[in-house]
């Protein structure tokens, strides 16, 4: 194997497969990429075995073959190249050793055979469909802060996506829940995506989708079996094992009858609460708010440290409310307002409450309150 | 007590405070400020006891008095309140709170009686002089990157701040070493500095220092004893306790006798030494310098993982020379070059190396070879 790539190009394939690989694992070849290059290009892969990413990149091949390399190395290497490099990439069988050449600089890095890398088993995938990636992004961005961290409730570690009856017809949506607060984002069904199984895409595959998502306007092709899902644009391709395990009736805890109904600056409203969140130093922050006629009091109460209160100008026209909530997860879904006001539907101090972003009703936040 | 202050100059002073307060403590009082508020102004005081800082400010004072709350909360309040907000501070007796105000927002923090704060007892200074603040910040900061952080050799854990013959006359001198590299920094020796005793300020002082040292260009104050050093500006005062001990005779470290003279580009250097070290992973990667006429290059070999190699044009007159370093020493002193070339003056592969930035002799760098 031998090919010459552009630094900023390697750069970037290299960068998605160290972050795939797990930095402790006790299988050597888990550390590593596996690149491999054909007469068309190249490309590198890497996998924890729950997620594999290939990143296909231009290069000029002179000879074509595979190796793996320590990928956290390789990435290293790359990223310390001065911008603009050319870099070629030898694969030595005799020594063993992939070299790596750039101007003055050449390194040569211990490979391990590229037959025991792990490549994942494909799968017969039963739906597929496109979607924009700005779409995709707003899904599992916006859902991805209410994912449960608790691993004994596993079904939980991730968002639930699948196909509903939305509110303005059929839906792409994305759920996740911590059993405190819970996110539930709509999208316009895609075409070909009816019937498609429910699935629940991990929290590391989030996080890792959101590179994929991140690069522009381009059409994202997903494919979605019972146990895997696999996103792709023109370059690099992700798939994951999803959560075996079944993912709770959401729609029991989102309220129908709230009606009590509160307007506030979103970005305003979280300043407050951040504010007066600071006099308290437990963990779980309570803070009440106290609501009458177009008028929210925030108030903490932490009798060893210290007090304080905020006063907002609000857009409430019901009876006077005591309400209280974990101010993380106030200002969490807060955070989650991108131009609009928020709106805030209550029913009492000890019923769930409901947030929307103004008068989209594609986007539906509930939090649980505690006890002020 | 009651005064009123600015958002911006009540933030600058209370964040000197809590930098210097410990947050892992077990004596209550250490976690707070003391805020004191005469007809003149107001001046907030912390301490962790080998360490004291005093920031007075403006303010307009209605009430005079004191009291101590917590740093880190006061500043975490602070920090939030908005851009330009004039922030009154009241002292109720009754409830023992302090109350801040800015506009909506209203605080109550827990207090502290005044009377337990332990003030620093003054000391009789021995020597005072003024140097400009440009002056001690690169006295300081081109030595501290050698301090030790072994704590059994507590006497090398800080910057040895002395007098004496320099290459070019009379100098104020700071010196720091762990034994495997050393910095000494020259300055002219300030007016009233004559027979000031030698004293090795504390690791953390000098990290505290910078921020005095920072606020541009000003007069800065020391006064030295055998056991306090002071620094102060004209609204800041640092006062810190020495290191207890006797700084070890770090001339007879210093060779003199080297000749073989290279002179590199130090950036050029320092990622050439970054990049080939990339491909050890054990923490004291050693670096191999082979030195010919006009040609360096630098190689790093790890049987495991790989090696590298980068060659460098260079000035170098004298015969082939090849020795070894610890990578991260050769970058950290390549880091203190601003802006001209680093000169190595070595001696053979097992004696101590010379480094100068340029044709400057009131900067002195001495690092220790390691085998390769």
């Amino acid at each position: 194997m031998r090919f010459s790539i552009e630094r900023a190009t390697l750069l970037k394939a290299v960068a998605q497969a160290q972050s795939v690989v797990e930095r402790r694992n006790t299988i050597p070849i888990l550390a590593n990429v596996l690149i491999e290059a054909v007469e068309a290009g190249v490309s590198f892969r890497a996998t924890d075995l729950d997620i594999e990413v290939v990143d296909k990149a231009e290069a000029q091949v002179e000879r074509t073959g595979a190796t793996t390399v320590s990928a956290v190395m390789l990435h290293e290497i790359v990223r310390k190249l001065p911008d603009g490099a050319l870099v070629t990439l030898t694969d030595d069988a005799v020594s063993g050793r992939l070299q790596i050449q750039a101007g003055r600089s050449s390194f040569s890095l211990a490979t391990l055979p590229r037959e025991d890398f792990p490549v994942m088993a494909s799968s017969e995938y039963m739906t597929g469909f496109k979607a924009p990636a700005s779409v995709l992004r707003r899904l599992f961005e916006k859902a991805k802060f209410a994912i449960s961290t608790e691993e004994t409730r596993y079904y939980l570690n991730g968002v639930y996506m699948h196909t509903a009856q939305g509110e303005e017809g059929p839906a792409l949506r994305c759920v996740a829940t911590d059993g405190h607060r819970l996110a539930r984002i709509d999208a316009p069904l895609p075409e070909g995506a009816a019937g498609m199984p429910g699935v629940i895409v991990p929290r590391k595959t989030v996080n890792e989708l959101r590179k994929l998502l991140d690069e522009g306007e381009a059409e994202i092709e997903v494919s979605v079996s019972e146990t895997k899902v696999r996103f792709s644009n023109a370059s690099l391709t992700l798939t994951s094992k999803v959560i075996d395990g079944t993912f709770p009736d959401y729609s029991r805890v989102i309220p129908t009858g709230n009606t009590r109904r509160l307007e506030v600056d979103a970005q305003a409203f979280a300043k407050a609460v951040d504010r007066v969140a600071t006099v308290s130093s437990e963990r779980s922050r309570a803070v009440k708010l106290a609501i009458e006629e177009d008028r929210l009091v925030l108030s903490v109460n932490a009798p060893d440290s210290g007090a304080a209160e905020e006063e907002l100008i609000v857009a409430y026209a019901d009876e006077r409310l005591e309400i209280g909530f974990n101010a993380k997860y106030l200002l969490e879904i807060a955070g989650q307002v991108d131009r609009e006001n928020a709106v805030f539907l209550f029913n009492s101090a000890g019923d769930p409450t409901l947030m929307r972003e103004g008068n989209d009703t594609s986007a539906v936040y509930v939090v649980m309150p505690m006890r002020v």
